[in-house]
């Protein structure tokens, strides 16, 4: 934590507390509330956990007392937290922290597809002066139909901003339910099938859980027009990946912009990090330098609503 | 033209003529009006004029009876326009036509730009998986200033676009006055240097004329603060190369997105071409498949309000 965010958090601490007394605990000593912040996880994937992250994972799993714990992460889809909510710990998280700076990683790779930066940069590494004419004329944005799957403040956020770029927008949510401008239509997770031969672009921002793992999967893919183009700053595991390596591969999929993936770090043998028309980014999407203080922000709002008895905002 | 835009034309010449007779001339034969399409331009620049544009070019200069010409391109700046207006005949631009599709290019240049991809894309060269954490860590783009020099559709599109990201926005156009939102704050070109120093991205689509020629020149770039970054989709005129390359060689300034440059094409030996924070395109900024119909709208509109004797749009 940064000092700035240290005495922050420490001057939060103790206004979120109402005065009332608490103890820092160390990593190994029992607990009531446990904060999972950025330096927890450093560099540690889901999948590729470091021996600093396992040590305060371990810890958590071993706390008698632990009752509530707050992660910096927008979502809890790692093991340790399934763990703690089996035993009943309450976990919640930090989901809308980040949600501004993923958007605009999410628009980067729309507007980079659509504009079709992988060619003209690998043409930048040619010293090639190559226009887009002809059948290479990219085609206008606006007009054309994006599917967004989630309808959290990623969601929301990339459905005005695609909007104001003259997209009509179609979104997949976990009810089904009246359209929420900008949306011009609203389905369920489970009747994603009726409206992904209209899209343009699908747009993968849901949590992961068990009605969305998979949700992308052949199948669906299937259902997809020619030359459609994937924004996924979801999880890997909501389109499944080897039908997404074969329908780009036979160029179903025009385009693919992709920071998360079936397994982090992304196998170096993978086929994805050399295909022409797809944008591999290290589940950094939301990285950036705000994130800390809007974490602890949440955090602090938090502590209080568990110290006056209130309901916790963003339980899992 | 293409078969579609052909038929709308044609129809659409009936109609802006309102049935009086016209005869369309072959290129070297005299004529009143010359409408200059992209079929015309196609891959010649202003410096590189390839023999078939050189010849309709040839052939305006010629014309003893041309009185108007139409072009599809936002600006007039190429020589054969000068030496017309300098004659007396009317020049027209189809400005506004692809302003939209210019916008959505130069936002991808920003957040790619903000958001880190030119070092992404070359750690995906590499095959390799390196977050954005630690000292390259992203700044948040909410909050940033953005100083866009140019106040026609490009620049008021983009005032909209980036203050919706959250950014506060400085507009510099030919005008002083009172500031137009969503710009807090509205200069004119000649005293840009009052407002550089506030500048994180300094946007410039503004059209080339005498008073933004080397308007981004040693002493403007001086005024800037440590790591701000450049976007040039106007001319590369507006921005003296040989000082601004040096600036991006020196770190103070911290990237660039440059769609346009001093000589079109950019020579093989510029050094801009490998320059790891400098993004590169071809002066296609504004290409879209789009473009022919909003295009030739704008020329059948200015045609009515010639048949009427009304003033012309977008006249130089």
């Amino acid at each position: 934590m940064s000092p700035e965010a240290a005495r922050h958090a420490g001057g939060g601490l103790q206004a979120a507390l109402g005065g009332k007394p608490y103890v820092l605990a160390n990593i190994g000593d029992d607990a009531d509330v446990a904060f999972v912040s950025r330096d927890v996880t450093g560099l540690s994937t889901k999948h590729a956990v470091l021996p600093h992250t396992q040590r305060f994972h371990d810890a958590l799993r071993s706390a008698p007392s632990l009752k509530w714990v707050h992660a910096h992460s927008s979502g809890a889809d790692r093991p340790v937290y399934g763990d703690l909510i089996a035993r009943g710990v309450a976990v919640t998280t930090s989901s809308g922290a980040n949600a501004g700076v993923v958007v605009q990683t999410a628009l980067a790779g729309v507007l980079m597809l659509a504009r079709c930066f992988p060619q003209l940069l690998a043409a930048q590494r040619n010293r090639s002066w190559a226009p887009l004419v002809g059948s290479g004329l990219p085609r206008d944005l606006a007009g054309q139909t994006a599917v967004i799957v989630g309808w959290g403040p990623i969601g929301r956020g990339m459905a005005s901003l695609l909007a104001a770029l003259g997209l009509h927008v179609v979104a997949v949510r976990s009810t089904d339910g009246a359209a929420e401008p900008p949306a011009s239509e609203t389905v369920s997770y489970e009747r994603i099938g009726e409206v992904l031969p209209r899209a343009d672009w699908l747009v993968l921002c849901c949590p992961l859980t068990e009605r969305t793992r998979g949700l992308i999967d052949a199948a669906a893919l299937a259902r997809l027009p020619a030359g459609v183009r994937l924004v996924n700053v979801a999880r890997g595991e909501v389109a499944e990946e080897p039908p997404l390596i074969d329908a780009l591969r036979r160029g179903a999929l025009a385009g693919a912009y992709l920071d998360v993936f079936a397994h982090e770090p992304l196998p170096a043998e993978s086929p994805l990090w050399d295909m022409p028309n797809v944008i591999v980014t290290p589940h950094t999407a939301g990285h950036s330098d705000g994130n800390e203080m809007r974490v602890a922000a949440i955090f602090l709002d938090n502590l209080r609503r568990w110290t006056e008895g209130q309901p916790l905002l963003n339980r899992v």
